[in-house]
């Protein structure tokens, strides 16, 4: 399959673009200082980008997007627009756009994260773009054109992520490849609709 | 209690001040054309409103929020902005705010929906702002100070809404007394970080 791994020099994006490509899918591994180069901030960017490696893409995974974190009490009503212009609108237009493109039958892998059901300090703003995209595949799923997939991955706190596992305390950080796996299954599985816990 | 309730000339806010006044609460009934007046889009304008009226509050419950409804397909990234920022940011902006005026003790009532957990046609972008407050409460509640409980209240389809019982078809449409009840849990039960469904 051609898969587009969008976010690919992050931690996660880079797991998804080593495992697809050992497993023998044609990747192109996207982000927004590299080549080729796209900004899922920018609309334009993401219609440029699909215009110039999207045509016959079979599947299109999105790593991309941060949140700020912050105590409940501390978060401003920019961070909270940050947060969901950043890692909610962005992956969610990356998905309509990338309808256009994607052969019949293809899919949209989106990244969520586990706190969009369990409680984390600082993470509400985290919590708020999460939960948004969990929610939007079901109903985005259900009226995908052309048999198109759309699927969430969301992982706990990754083991490659040392700075973040007293945040996370008493949960089990995820391998890579527990990692690879999840997004294996959203890319080769036949799901949709659903968030792929990891 | 003092219950001030955000939405209350909506179908669903108006059964919740009505609820809550039978029940002996002192119940202040809020909307952007009524008095008092709030437009909870406008930052500037929630504070002046709980600068007016939010001193000693008990509860604050938000009903108000609308977002647009089109086939997938057709959703811009505007329609998916003026969702979050309709529905979503202007819920949670009310929560942040409501924080400094409450009573120790006292509780924050978001509304979502029951498309955040079930594909209804259209309603992609409503998917988007709903599960992102029921993600956002289970933090927020987490980190809320001074016991200060924080729920949503995620109804089906409006019984005295028959205009939409077509697009949740088989869905059971849920009677005002049900809405009611639902409310009056979040407002004098004990839970926090909770979604109730109804």
């Amino acid at each position: 399959m051609k898969v587009i791994v969008i976010g690919a020099t992050g931690n996660i994006g880079h797991v998804v673009a080593t495992t697809l490509q050992a497993r023998g899918h044609d990747v192109i591994s996207a982000s927004r200082s590299g080549y080729p180069a796209v900004d899922i901030s920018d609309p334009d960017s993401i219609a440029a980008f699909f215009e110039q490696v999207g045509k016959n893409a079979d599947a299109v995974v999105v790593t991309a997007g941060a949140v700020p974190f912050k105590p409940f009490t501390e978060l401003t009503r920019d961070d909270y627009l940050t947060a969901l212009t950043s890692k909610t609108l962005s992956q969610v237009d990356v998905a309509s756009q990338a309808l256009k493109y994607l052969n019949d039958g293809g899919s949209i892998t989106l990244t969520s994260g586990v706190i969009a059901r369990a409680p984390i300090a600082t993470a509400a703003a985290a919590a708020l773009a999460n939960g948004a995209i969990e929610s939007f595949v079901i109903t985005a799923a259900a009226e995908s054109p052309r048999g198109i997939r759309i699927n969430a991955v969301s992982p706990d706190v990754l083991e490659n992520s040392p700075q973040f596992h007293a945040t996370f305390a008493g949960h089990r950080p995820v391998s890579d490849e527990e990692i690879g796996r999840a997004y294996t299954l959203a890319v080769e599985g036949v799901g949709t609709g659903q968030t792929i816990t990891v």
